[in-house]
């Protein structure tokens, strides 16, 4: 597997480009830095987005069952006029006063849990992580921080050394320790809980031998580079509890499972009837624009905003807040996470109607419109069931449509359409999967 | 002085508040972090922007020589049309082909010496120093960094611990290492460079010495934060030289004195004669939409690129290229740093005359249209001089020009207009800066 732990990547040489994209493809590399990654193996290429669809120049439609950053869709119309009309009108930084930033805040605080009643802006989910680290260390006055096996949390330098899914490239802080899920661990979901409580116990534990002390388990409250690992809900309130006890916080990363994706709650946390001392937000914030925050108990940000300055130029701009005001406004008026239940149900029936009749598919886990769909056949090994997922990927994105893989093995398909999505477009998406699966194990 | 070195701020009691604005900071307290601040004694509330002006709710204009980041004017209209129209086309991200992204990267790179032919966009200036600070590390495998005394590089993490410029309660990082600047320490101008290079050199021998190599000396190319430190052009040549002679980076932090802000270059780093390794964007880049970016050397970026993915999901997503294409536009086709030349000789004549007839400044130091003119009388001792800056910045503020303090005891003025100012504006700037000089030297 390639060091950065990324394949569902294009790689030169392994298929057959079309003139139009490679130009493009050498163009690219010609003047980006090296770190770019294309995905599929012939790597898409759009110039135009609507609702559940992107095209390529040719016009042929994508159904993207991939992105979650345009939870409300592509080219959303309404966020886009709102965002439109507010940079008519004025951009302005929170150091000036406007309403427009306080009445957002108060909009999104009361989503929350009433402990959590204070917000800091930021431009991306990176940003939110790395700044709730620097709330954690400083609050607590400790630097350990318990993450799961596979984690990803951001590229900052900061978050990337929380990021054991980024590979062996990226050096891991010596103050991270990494815990292993009852799920990739094969253990039953009656004793899940007590399972990650004993992991993050003895992480605790061996943090402590070496003098460090606990700042935070930072966790993603859907587990998604971990390959998704929803069930059963509740099972990290007992880890959350030793963390708690020992000094150190919970950062609930809420960037992947926030606003509304896991259908029945608007947060990720709340699946698992915690309250964070933190959260982070990004992607879907502004189906777009640049935009997250950190959301947290009173008492932390006033131990650190008394010393600590922290000054975020494009955060919390009037262009963002008006972005992320039209997005509250369609997910609660529209009930999006109530469509975001239904189509997952709709979705989760058709992918086990599937797996009845057809071979290829081990496992489904989902939470509203986040899926985890394990690959493979029974005692395939690893390798295989990783080339098996690919080759679907690639498959469904020659028959337009869009999805990658996830998971410590990146054997599993990882499956977010924007929430908008209606039956015709799962029902599309469970076709096209029919469609490979067949093809795959042939 | 308060422990964040924010001088400028709102401080609760000080001055008498509006009901309406009493009601809003009540609100903002209410529902935002601690560590937001407000500038100004009495903050200033705004409401509309349009050129080189912003409104309050009751219509009063201020003329705004502060805000760098809407260098071309707030709500610029052929800024916002082209975000509007992308925004209506498709919002890609960079794992998708996509033309424009390429059109402007190889529009960038031109701007660039030839060796700097390589870029990665990112969402903001903080993050653009934090990615340098990754690829400079991994790059060179040392850990240590040089910066001015009283620099500023960021947010994160990574770069508020090299930011000594955050204060006390901001923790620097072990492997950090200040050095004076030959201005403040009072150092003629025909041995700065030789000064500064043997600080520099004094620095890496003290990093070695605690077995820490260098990694970057990592430097605002104007030195904004220590009081805006223009001269004499190339002081840093030999510092420079003597980095990569010992196997580090320069890292050139442009994200204030880039794009045409020192009027006679694009990049402040010309005004020097030095090529740096690695160059980092933000502020203006997009007049106001969160994007940055690092510009650098190929063989850097390969080496990074290679094993250290680097994913930041907004970063050259489309919008944010069409508006930066839509500045860079603008910047080349009106000749902006021509203006920003021209303007800033009238600013720097008309502040060196009324230096002439009126006690309070003591010295004037500029680049294009970026400024740090030292406040106070012969013979004051520091906290006065900071007082009476603190004074001009309120008046003037009163008066309706937005300008504020910057430089290690916060004394010298840091003004910065929008680069489309006009001689109308700069001499409404003079009159206010005048009429405030006689009014606190009494």
């Amino acid at each position: 597997m390639s060091t950065d732990l990324m394949p569902n990547r294009y790689t030169p040489g392994e298929a057959a480009i079309a003139p139009r994209e490679a130009e493009l493809i050498a163009r690219r590399d010609g003047v980006l830095g090296a770190s770019y990654r294309l995905q599929y193996r012939q790597p898409v290429h759009f110039v135009r987005g609507d609702g559940m669809w992107l095209y390529d120049p040719d016009g042929r439609a994508y159904l993207d069952f991939y992105n979650n950053v345009p939870s409300l869709g592509h080219c959303n119309r309404e966020v886009n006029a709102a965002m439109a009309d507010q940079a008519g009108r004025i951009s302005a930084n929170t150091r000036y006063l406007e309403p427009h930033l306080v009445d957002y805040a108060e909009r999104l605080v009361d989503t929350f849990p009433t402990e959590l009643n204070r917000v800091v802006f930021t431009c991306t989910g990176s940003e939110s992580n790395d700044l709730a680290l620097r709330i954690a260390r400083l609050t607590t006055g400790n630097e350990g921080v318990i993450v799961s096996s596979h984690a990803y949390h951001g590229t900052s330098m900061a978050t990337s050394m929380v990021s054991p899914n980024l590979g062996d490239a990226v050096t891991l802080s010596p103050s991270v320790r990494m815990v292993a899920l009852p799920g990739p661990a094969g253990v039953s979901e009656d004793v899940a809980a007590a399972f990650f409580e004993q992991q993050v116990r003895m992480a605790i534990t061996d943090l402590k031998r070496r003098g460090i002390g606990i700042a935070a388990l930072l966790i993603d409250t859907i587990f998604s580079s971990d390959g998704v690992w929803v069930d059963p809900p509740g099972f990290i309130a007992g880890a959350v509890k030793a963390v708690q006890e020992a000094g150190g916080l919970l950062i609930a990363d809420e960037v992947q499972p926030g606003f509304g994706r896991t259908g029945a709650h608007m947060w990720g946390f709340e699946r698992h009837g915690v309250v964070p001392d933190l959260v982070t937000l990004g992607k879907p914030m502004g189906n777009g624009f640049p935009i997250g925050a950190v959301v947290g108990r009173k008492p932390l940000m006033d131990r650190f905003g008394a010393t600590a300055r922290y000054s975020n130029t494009f955060a919390g701009n009037t262009i963002g807040i008006a972005a992320a005001n039209a997005v509250l406004t369609i997910l609660q008026r529209d009930q999006i996470p109530r469509n975001a239940l239904a189509m997952g149900e709709r979705m989760r029936e058709g992918l086990s109607a599937i797996q009845r009749t057809q071979e290829g598919i081990l496992a489904i886990r989902n939470a509203g419109l986040f899926f985890g769909v394990d690959i493979g056949l029974e005692r395939m090994d690893a390798a295989r069931r990783r080339t098996m997922a690919l080759d679907i990927v690639n498959l469904m994105r020659d028959d337009g449509v869009l999805l990658s893989t996830t998971g410590a093995n990146e054997d599993a398909l990882k499956i977010r359409p924007p929430l908008i999505c209606q039956e015709e477009h799962v029902d599309r998406f469970l076709e096209t999967m029919k469609s490979a699966l067949r093809k795959v194990v042939a």
